[in-house]
């Protein structure tokens, strides 16, 4: 068996069955973040997430991303990535830990460039980078730890999204491999905006296409799903088959209960970001479906790691 | 300026300065875990450590190792490795999370061998893998980030190192690379103990060589050292050579106040495993010799990562 046959979920899975779940620990693989034990009132939050050349970004004109990456963009993207799976879960950015693999192809004020980048983003966000670790290779990857916190109140799953919940997305997608995949703000803030007024039933950030995260909060919370082709909001030029299918969006996708769905439309007009309602939540049974135009077609896609 | 001009050190340096330290913590770049605010009584350590095919294992027959490593000791090591760090702290490892740079040559049961190797290191120190993240590489990575915990009173910086101060190691030192940096067990158990009884003034993993991280000591405490070549404790033939400048052997290197040394050397007997004195600390403008014989050399060498 090799990896394209099962895909990245379905190895994920597999790690899961012989990793177990440890004591103590409130939610373990199969999030964006594992949630830890912390305050009376608070978890901790832990995760990772690399940037790899010729992956996650290109150095050299390619066929996959429009243009090539600064180093000051790469460590920007390597650090959001990261606080972005932090906002998915409703939680604060705290420390960031970093391991970059390094190549003898560059000279010492590119990796200066890497790092001015992720001090920008940790800026920002008010996160501090506490360590890290170096390494000859020989394709460039950054690899990021990064640690939170969240009120328990606060915290939002992959898995209570509920048949008749509304499913929303923040800011607009599609299109982000022509270069807003370097440059984007990852959502804290809009996420500690979500958690503070409504009761969300379930989050994750976009990184692998609309279809594919979508299908990760359906797998969690046991639910199927309907969403309309023509209420997905596009970025300027972006096709819908991008927003499905590309990724690197890094806006959120969020499940509300009719009630709160109501009370984020009345009360969203005063956000200084936009939130739009997509589709709903159906039983497991129906699965996961698209409309466009008036034909419903199952909804499969996202991007496959191998 | 390339790579081999400034090495490892000089690389983590200027990283150090355009990353800066953030507000309330305790520790941040520059030793082997971040030390941050937890409870009352106890500190949180953050690490991060990567294996890389061709750097830290081969995986087929090759110049640097003696032999090629398993899916289990590959996993075993890349977590191991991070105990060691928090070792070196005088820490409890809690949580990892593991990134897998996977590339499409080996077949889904090759990883599935890595996470028992990992979950067999895991389950031996009672550490919970708590998330991760999987991408397509062309050489094999996988890079763990680790949680751990400390009591304040027990926590032990490379920077405490002070003139007069006895130098120890614990175990046997050299010729890890025919085999035994893939099955060695980390420190834990015994920093737990020396912790326990004595108050230590600086201590590291070994992992570059002693050299190399006696000199990290020696920077960190702003000392110099003298060291025994026949106080070294050496594994079954491996020359001092070896032991100085090849690494990856996981022992702790630690200091102790002339005091706290004598009591370690009566009641190191009644533990059940060997600390060996191998030099002392000296003022930093004596810089980092070693006595081979009669005669005192400089000490350099130490891992080179570039």
């Amino acid at each position: 068996m090799n990896l394209s046959q099962v895909g990245e979920t379905g190895l994920i899975q597999r790690f899961r069955r012989i990793l177990g779940e440890g004591p103590g620990v409130i939610r373990g693989i199969g999030d964006d973040a594992a949630v830890l034990p912390y305050t009376q009132k608070e978890y901790l939050l832990f995760a990772t997430d690399a940037v790899r050349e010729g992956v996650h970004f290109i150095l050299k004109k390619g066929p996959f991303y429009t243009s090539p990456a600064t180093p000051y963009q790469i460590g920007w993207k390597a650090l959001g990535i990261n606080l972005s799976d932090i906002a998915a879960m409703g939680g604060i950015p705290r420390y960031a830990v970093v391991s970059l693999g390094a190549t003898q192809n560059h000279p010492v004020s590119f990796y200066e460039g890497i790092m001015k980048g992720m001090k920008a983003m940790a800026k920002k966000f008010n996160v501090s980078v506490v360590g890290g670790d170096t390494d000859r290779t020989e394709k460039l990857s950054i690899t990021v730890a990064i640690l939170g916190t969240v009120e328990k109140k606060r915290c939002v799953f992959r898995s209570g999204a509920k048949p008749g919940d509304l499913i929303f997305v923040t800011g607009k997608l599609g299109g982000s491999r022509k270069g807003r995949h370097l440059t984007f703000t990852p959502r804290v803030k809009e996420a500690r905006i979500l958690t503070k007024y409504f009761r969300l039933s379930a989050m994750i950030d976009i990184s692998d296409g609309l279809a594919g995260d979508l299908a990760q909060i359906c797998r969690e919370s046991r639910v199927g799903a309907v969403i309309g082709g023509k209420a997905v909001p596009l970025s300027k030029g972006a096709t819908l088959e991008s927003a499905l299918n590309d990724g690197e969006d890094f806006e959120l996708l969020f499940t509300l209960p009719p009630r709160e769905a109501g009370r984020l439309i009345m009360k969203r007009i005063r956000f200084e970001f936009p939130t739009t309602p997509i589709g709903r939540i159906v039983p497991k049974k129906e699965g996961i479906h698209i409309y466009i135009g008036n034909k419903k077609s199952p909804l499969t896609g996202g991007f496959r790691h191998f």
